[in-house]
């Protein structure tokens, strides 16, 4: 009888990262594969599965999950299902992921957002256990959120695009993004890129006193007090290459109490914000176990859509 | 054998509507009540289902739906749960409507917000039917919203309170709103008595040309586009008494698609936009019969937690 194991991609705008296995405790292989062109990428993943299978003779590959950047395809009825769509990302526009991977491993293959997998993953494993509503927001590259809510990742008409959340101005900030759709919206203001640009040289760069730490933790708090009041969760989790700078937390605690002024009437904004507004418990591997975790439950929940 | 039917409770600041039947279109009674105090509000809603029950001797009440003006306690594990809490209306803080029902009525009682009840009222058999999720918003005397997702209404650490979004100022407008928390909340500055107040009378009064139409037609597409980021939401429906001014719905619906500037990529905001945003189809009876739905759902799907 063959152990049955799950594999797992997280798709990113600059590398895929993979590994076989059942949790974050047991990990048969993994994988990195930086983000070229679509062919590459699917034959090194599928090069890296049949690898998996051949070391390990007494495993069988149950199904795959996948959580990739967007924006994505998630309508099950769409014909472009399980696709990258209208993605600025040369050469990735209207890739069919969950297509190749299918007909090439011969596996159901679930599919989410990144974000939704890390967010996930967080509900399964990390800071977020036993917390439905969560969100799961990257500060990075770009802006983006994902939400588990009432027993699963929250999908929509497309699926949460938080990063382009339009913000109030911060008084005398003549800084008004880097978005190309849109005037001082999150990821145009608050973005790594975006602190590079208005700080004139790389957020890992400049040291903890720099002042525009100061406007950064603000116009997130602003974003995340958006989020709690519309989607009220147990737990906000905040992973990305620019949260890294773990100073920003309790800045961004201290703006975030602020803004609500006292409104929500509740221990948890009140006194123990601490516990609500944390670092993702699976660092950087959020995403990537999420992915594990969609894949066992696309194979055993939601099998059909899945395969 | 007698016929089960279910009763419905809509608390609002003003007023209690009551219903007792099955859907709306097999309704077996209503009833108005002005909201006095909690006492005299529970005895005239025992008063009517007693009342029903003894004009129709062949049906049984199985349970009973609450959708409440809050906050209130929605966490079946707190000592309060049921109750309203911080609410600003005299008499009204930590009133136990849960339990003063259940012990006089002797059924069980599903308890929600006012907006959650109407989201999913509307989610049932109104304008948002099989659209998960879907969200309703009421603008009146205040603001506030309720989510439809995964199948449920959106429960968290408190409840949605969206009325509450920090909004980006629009250039000029020195009008700073009336909330008492916040300096340009979405409540301080687009609803009823914000309208008035900065129009300097009432908004029923106010022709469909007056300017501050625009003002408010471009508050609420701010508000609204940020939920759309955040939630991803395939109907949001706009109702309460300042949603009657009809004229506001193609107002909102041409400021989202500027916010949004073809940033979301998706026939129903770039072209269907009217079947997006749209005025509920059970008009005032929204929160009526979604607590009418959710007293039949605490029967058959949670009796746990709601009996």
């Amino acid at each position: 009888m063959p152990r049955k194991v799950y594999g797992a991609i997280e798709g990113g705008g600059t590398k895929f990262n993979c590994v076989i296995g059942t949790d974050p405790d047991h990990v048969l292989a993994t994988h990195t594969i930086p983000t070229t062109n679509p062919q590459s990428m699917l034959d090194a993943v599928i090069h890296f599965f049949q690898q998996a299978l051949q070391d390990h003779k007494d495993i069988e590959l149950v199904a795959v999950g996948v959580g990739s950047f967007g924006p994505i395809d998630l309508n099950p009825t769409s014909a472009t299902y399980g696709y990258i769509t209208t993605t600025p990302k040369s050469g990735w526009q209207y890739t069919d992921i969950v297509g190749s991977l299918k007909e090439r491993l011969g596996v159901p293959v679930a599919f989410d957002t990144d974000v939704n997998a890390a967010a996930l993953g967080e509900y399964r494993w990390g800071a977020a256990q036993g917390s439905d509503p969560s969100v799961y927001i990257t500060v990075g590259t770009g802006i983006g959120g994902g939400i588990y809510v009432n027993g699963a990742p929250l999908h929509g008409l497309i699926h949460p695009e938080m990063g382009h959340l339009q913000l109030p101005r911060l008084d005398g900030d003549d800084f008004f993004g880097i978005c190309p759709y849109h005037t001082h919206c999150w990821e145009g203001v608050a973005s790594g890129p975006a602190i590079a640009s208005r700080a004139g040289k790389p957020a890992q760069d400049l040291p903890s006193d720099h002042p525009v730490w100061e406007i950064e933790a603000q116009y997130l708090a602003m974003a995340i007090t958006s989020i709690i009041y519309i989607t009220s969760p147990y737990r906000i989790i905040l992973g990305g290459g620019v949260m890294r700078q773990e100073h920003l937390f309790p800045r961004i605690r201290y703006y975030v109490q602020k803004i609500i002024n006292g409104y929500l009437n509740h221990p948890a904004v009140l006194n123990d914000i601490a516990s609500l507004i944390v670092p993702p418990k699976l660092g950087s591997y959020a995403g990537l176990f999420g992915a594990l975790e969609l894949g066992k439950q696309g194979k055993s929940v939601s099998a059909e859509s899945a395969s």
